[in-house]
């Protein structure tokens, strides 16, 4: 069966021009399929402030009123987005930088409110696994930007995490899938205050041992919950590893690897 | 052989949203092959103004530093394109949204310094034509920002006529190619006072009688170079139109046609 690399970058690296670079060089070297979903950062929050649109974020996330949907737009889909696909075309990797709503490979609904009204935050209906797996097929590498649309013609911004692991989940039917979650640490860890304690496996049993002792925080809770969803549903493998480790991470098991036992 | 229909609309459409609403549907409704061009607008120099960047342009090209290519990259390859995009999806054409960069499409080099320093802007070097020969087989409508990239990896802002008809031209290789110029008037006018002057037919000759006698002026005469080049190189047919006349322009013959003799 086909093997694919399904890899995330968060905003910490594409704040960092030079952790950026390293990161697609490495990126360019893995052989294979693969396919990258990234971020934003903090431009989005910067470009927002200077345009005026304030930001509010609950629990980590960003509520989404239209100009901000705008922005999200311009700064997710735009900029860094093509500044990816042009950085690894010099690479020489055939990227092409896609939001959900491009050949529809990613429908979503507006999420409904509940508590909390996330504006036009988009939760993941379908993915069009088929259309990307023809993608790959032709040596393209998706690199996918966190936006969605809805049947109604509306872009919606969409959590990264959950969209990398849904794409993991849905190209199981075609591939042999793995799944980076390249951050800012070198793992998960068992000591907050110690970046080398790395959890080299990290099993359903484990997490939630480490959870009740508060060990693993707030952010990284829904991180691992989509991880170990994505595991349940047939991803062969999860990783979370640093940016800057994340060919030892595929090659050599750096970072830790998410296992069901 | 295979019929395509090349469309470029420009900022007027995209700065009116009603008008775009009009365009689309009437673009969906388009029978074949076909793929969409789109200009900036004036979105472009709010964003740059908002964010205290100084727009300048020199006989109505925009010089392009390196913030200005950043919002450049972030209106019409993220807010524009993909705006487009999920309303294309919405009527039921599968639409993917790309620059020149994406897929490798089209390369360009950054414009030698001669008179004018237009900086990070684009001259084209080769349009991949079965790249997107490839999206058009598979029933995809790309939807191109005017964007290209170099080979060393930065993207360029390229104007978006040029573009049209570089795609056109090179098309001609696995099509029967149609190039619309869509803008806001009904066609190329003998009366610049008289909307309803429209030349039916244009050829080199009266072309070059009306630029002698003033009548077709500045911003009129890059386009219709770029117009009867691409003639000369083998693309079908040029129509010049108003958007709203898109399908009548196509079936029937509204607008402008540009013709060799």
């Amino acid at each position: 069966m086909n093997k694919l690399i399904v890899i995330k970058i968060g905003g910490n690296v594409i704040d960092d021009p030079a952790a950026l670079k390293r990161f697609l060089t490495a990126f360019a070297s893995l052989p294979g399929s693969k396919l990258l979903v990234h971020g934003g950062g903090k431009v989005a929050t910067q470009v927002a402030g200077k345009l005026g649109i304030e930001t509010t974020m609950v629990e980590g996330r960003r509520i989404t009123d239209q100009p901000m949907l705008d922005v999200v737009t311009m700064v997710y889909g735009g900029l860094v987005n093509k500044q990816i696909v042009a950085k690894l075309q010099a690479l020489d990797v055939n990227a092409i930088g896609i939001t959900g709503a491009d050949a529809g490979t990613i429908l979503a609904h507006k999420r409904p409110v509940k508590d909390i009204d996330y504006g036009m935050v988009g939760d993941i209906e379908e993915v069009n696994s088929g259309q990307i797996q023809f993608f790959l097929r032709q040596d393209l590498t998706p690199v996918f930007a966190p936006i969605t649309y809805s049947a109604a013609g509306d872009l919606l911004n969409t959590n990264a995490d959950t969209m990398a692991s849904a794409i993991a989940v849905d190209m199981v039917l075609h591939n042999e899938v793995t799944l980076v979650y390249c951050f800012e640490k070198k793992g998960v860890l068992a000591n907050p205050e110690d970046d080398n304690s790395v959890i080299a496996e990290l099993t359903p049993a484990v997490y939630a041992e480490y959870k009740a002792a508060g060990t693993i925080n707030k952010g990284m809770i829904p991180k691992l919950d989509n991880a170990f969803r994505a595991l349940e549903k047939g991803v062969a493998k999860v990783i979370i590893c640093h940016a800057d480790d994340v060919c030892s991470a595929v090659e050599q098991g750096a970072g830790t690897t998410l296992k069901l036992s």
